[in-house]
């Protein structure tokens, strides 16, 4: 390996925990990562954050002592995450730094009591439409398109929920059943509250440094960031997620490995219709063959290619600047076989995508495609 | 030439503007320099804003047919616009990107009416300390150490204010007396209103691309960035800025210059003591000096070294995010010569300091300092 790996991980659990401080979050799990990684310095820190206030990192850095290093807070929606570990990644291979921290922080719960709601000053803000109506849409449309049941969507979230169960900071830790899905209370039809992901706190951080072949290190192969184009509102073509293409075929390159060669996924399922059609856009399945995945166990754990074997942002929870690394989390727990319960069994090859926004008039704020290898 | 350039610039005016979205007061900024590189794509974005809301550069890009294209919001404190203007550069270093537009964007006159107020969990928020207060202790204490007193430290508004009645884009554009200012209405003493900086609303543009010794261009010969230190609040040395002299000098070394070649300066006046002292941390006097200097006429405009040409944060305005890159702006219209009833002839050396945040426990949460060349 001549890249970049990650060389220590950490997150705090995912809940509603208004009581801490957004900086308390952050340097819990900087602490891990950088614990994990055997560090006690870096070269500069990578934060993502969305609603984090001004200094929130600065303030989750000093009990660690990691001052006088740059710190650069990124805004990117809810790739943030990612998007600051691409720029970690860049700053190590561009030969800046040695050793970097990438850095996620979030708290939603003392910020909004419903769903995020849009920009006033967009179309969606205009029309009333916050994210989980813009998903259902999709989501309408694509079952109609496709002859995709209600069941089909929610056997995404009987999955996810029951690879949440598996994991000690989920916030969802129970397994939900189809009945109990469908049956959930309605937010934007045919979306169910079980089909949503949820409010939540937390933060999660990766420790990346060059790679240099010892047994704990992850090779970051792959990793490609990209922003949306301009939304045409009148395509057919509402669920294509071109963006996630795109970014996924430049991070496959880089790799040099295909969707085939991936042993596990963690995707953007904010809704079940958001992990169907993003698994289509990764080039697991054809437009409209999506939705077999989950029924058909191929995404399960113990099933070929397990997708969100933490929960996903379903049932691990969705603090937005916190999800990206999150997910590189999972990854690197599964690629060193520490996942526990819910380990992918001999997992070498995963593949994390986290995608940002896309209501304000393009198909999405910010992607990150990263394939992470050992 | 073979190092990265400024090809364009462009800022709004400088004004409280709340009709306006701060979109549209990017959108502004972005096309004028756009237009001024003779460009209209770029390979990437980075965003300075502090209050900006998630999406509030995507938004502003649209309508120039920016998309597509990696667009990463920073915050950095007041510094945030020049900490984007750093990463833009040395991505182009590196050789990810040819040409990068660094934007800056805040609109404050929608979001506070009075001081911004520090995060009530840090010990400056416990203590009901605003930004105003902190300097000014920090202000009182300059005075009792080095013998300075208040007619010294209202020169510099004095100055500063006679620099933006040149300035058509500045907030306040009418040259202030002594006695106006040292009788504006006391803010925190011995602080008056006529010497702290005002709310207001802008944003400011860079193209950056590589340097090929085209006439207009101006190269970036030296861009340091550092964050602060633990703040030790047992020390005597309240306002040596620490973290300004650090990066200062790592800018000159990689630019091989001294203060003492800089034609002009565009620092950080959030308040005037702010000016005084920064400009001991960049090497223009030793400790107790720095007051001097507006009044001895060194660094007003016809002196050897104008100081804050544009106005400065006092008169120009210090709309968070846009500040560092209006900073940016004014040196590269300087070294163009097209600075107009303000220019500073012949110049050819401007420095560039933008200090950002110190309110959480260090000596600044982020400071960036730049050397532009023609």
């Amino acid at each position: 390996m001549t890249g970049v790996a990650v060389l220590g991980v950490g997150t705090t659990r995912f809940a509603k925990q208004p009581e801490r401080t957004p900086a308390e979050l952050g340097w819990e799990a900087a602490a891990e990562a950088l614990a994990d990684a055997g560090v006690d310095r870096v070269d500069a820190v990578y934060v993502g954050t969305v609603f984090g206030a001004p200094g929130v990192a600065q303030r989750a850095l000093q009990a660690l002592g990691i001052v006088e290093v740059p710190i650069v807070t990124i805004e990117a929606a809810c790739a943030s995450g990612t998007v600051a570990l691409h720029e970690a990644r860049e700053a190590i291979l561009s030969g800046r730094y040695e050793m970097v921290l990438a850095l996620g922080i979030e708290q939603l719960s003392t910020a909004f009591a419903g769903p995020i709601e849009p920009e006033p000053s967009d179309r969606e803000g205009r029309t009333g439409l916050p994210l989980p109506g813009i998903y259902a849409m999709s989501a309408a449309r694509y079952q109609a398109v496709h002859g995709v049941t209600d069941a089909e969507l929610a056997a995404v979230a009987v999955k996810n929920s029951a690879h949440g169960a598996l994991n000690p900071r989920a916030l969802r830790r129970r397994g939900l059943t189809e009945e109990e899905i469908l049956g959930s209370p309605p937010i934007a039809d045919p979306l169910t509250l079980y089909q949503c992901c949820s409010i939540s706190d937390a933060a999660a951080a990766a420790v990346v440094g060059r790679a240099t072949g010892t047994a704990r290190e992850v090779e970051i192969a792959g990793c490609a960031f990209r922003s949306g184009g301009l939304w045409d509102q009148r395509s057919e073509h509402v669920w294509g997620l071109d963006i996630v293409r795109d970014t996924a075929t430049a991070a496959y390159e880089e790799a040099a490995v295909g969707p085939d060669d991936a042993d596990l996924f963690e995707v953007h399922d904010a809704f079940t219709i958001g992990e169907i059609v993003t698994l289509e856009a990764l080039g697991l399945a054809p437009p409209g063959e999506g939705a077999r995945l989950a029924p058909a166990g191929h995404t399960r754990l113990g099933g070929p290619q397990p997708v969100n074997p933490s929960g996903g942002l379903l049932s691990r929870g969705h603090p937005l600047g916190a999800t990206g690394l999150a997910q590189i989390a999972e990854a690197v727990w599964q690629l060193r076989g520490e996942a526990g319960e819910r380990q992918v069994d001999g997992a070498q090859v995963a593949v994390v995508e986290t995608m940002g926004g896309g209501a304000a008039g393009v198909d999405g704020n910010a992607c990150v495609v990263a394939v992470l290898r050992v």
